[in-house]
């Protein structure tokens, strides 16, 4: 099973998808409960939402060695999460929009991780209990802005920046699993997910030292390798084994 | 008037404080719509909590030359925002646990505006407009780890780091306010509101260039001067003419 949330008649709500790509819609949710209702749908007939809005939107910025050699940084000696803004999220199947001035535009594929318990001063060994589930994101990034601003706010930030779905996976094997990002049906990065820096066990247990994690808060795990400059009409998918394909298309918005 | 958002009897909620300190308690909030109600309560009757659980929760870095300088850094020709996290909002009267692990924890007084309207691409002129009002917030951070660690999540963002109250005041006048911040009753930092590098509207502006605001969201304006050492059991007061008092005590929290 996994986790759907959308949208049918302008309201949005959660569902569990099975094999036979059915939802059947829930009252309430998977993080404070929820009770199956008698009615089933099909996928193709509900539009996907952002799986979660979270309380707080984490990022690990540099996890992956082949990506931070590219950018000339030095590689981090324990794991100091970043932030991310969730005006920038927008479902599976939505489009990502350049701004006019932006010039280098690229995807950054990652392994989304959903908390679904309160919890503060976790063991490594106990994260796994707090976890709701597994999706996909991608970290878009505006590089000009990246170098040049003091914050990251518009180069990863700016609205439509932060793709994240199509839906929440509860158990994966991260030692099997493969990312593939492909731009218009070419693959042009891969890499394996396990051959991050730092877990996620290490992350969420060296977080929970200082702050509580809340339900629905999302940690995207960072990314490997480069992307070309993204191009108006250009499609990408991101895909992580198990958990799918999170395809936007990207489009260069024109000055006002 | 201003706004409170109050616990009473286990549930949150929003009121209007009247000059003589009663409260009006509302149904609905000020973003979308609201109600008076018959009761009157006393503002000493509630435990006034967080204004508001912002979406985005925004914070200008670098705003005040004298907070630059002493931190060594140079001053921005640019309006760049940052962010910080929900988990580290407290109330008004709330502790602050300074983590046994922590060293040098220092206040922050800042102005925090509150944006009451969805808004994108506003002009300067046009800011204010989609303001619900202004409160008042402490960026209690650790140096040593603002100094060590590659992002500010736990130097900026521990829990209970960042105090924001006690209320909303829907109106002020910038060039005639200022802030004062004082550790058990000695004023240690004094500074001009107005003395800001880039102003409330120009903020706004420019972030809405990028990304669409939502009601809820707040930004806080930034600091100048620099605090001492906080002390287990001190009691800093930040205070903006018109804005009243907010108060929070620290507490250092025992190794576990």
């Amino acid at each position: 099973m996994r986790w759907v949330r959308y949208a049918l008649n302008g309201t949005a709500g959660y569902g569990i998808l099975d094999d036979n790509d059915r939802v059947t819609p829930v009252s309430g949710d998977p993080f404070s409960g929820y009770d199956k209702q008698a009615q089933r749908l099909s996928l193709e007939d509900v539009q996907l939402e952002v799986p979660v809005i979270p309380p707080t939107f984490y990022c690990v910025g540099l996890n992956y060695t082949k990506h931070i050699g590219d950018q000339g940084l030095k590689i981090p000696n324990k794991p100091d999460v970043g932030y991310r803004a969730n005006n920038a999220l927008i479902a599976h199947g939505q489009d990502v929009r350049m701004p006019a001035d932006s010039l280098r535009v690229h995807y950054e594929g990652e392994l989304v991780v959903i908390i679904g318990k309160k919890v503060r001063n976790i063991d490594v060994d106990d994260v796994k209990k707090c976890i709701l589930g597994y999706s996909m994101g991608n970290d878009v990034s505006e590089r000009n802005w990246q170098a040049s601003d003091r914050t990251f706010w518009r180069a990863k930030n700016s609205d439509t920046f932060k793709p994240m779905g199509p839906w929440i996976t509860p158990e994966i094997d991260i030692s099997s699993m493969r990312t593939t990002v492909s731009v218009n049906g070419l693959v042009t990065t891969q890499f394996d997910t396990a051959d991050m820096l730092f877990g996620i066990e290490e992350f969420v247990s060296t977080m929970s030292r200082y702050l509580t994690l809340y339900p629905g808060d999302i940690l995207w795990m960072g990314t490997d390798g480069v992307s070309p400059d993204l191009q108006h009409g250009d499609v990408v998918d991101v895909s992580l084994t198990g958990l799918g394909t999170l395809r936007n298309r990207f489009i260069k918005e024109k000055a006002i």
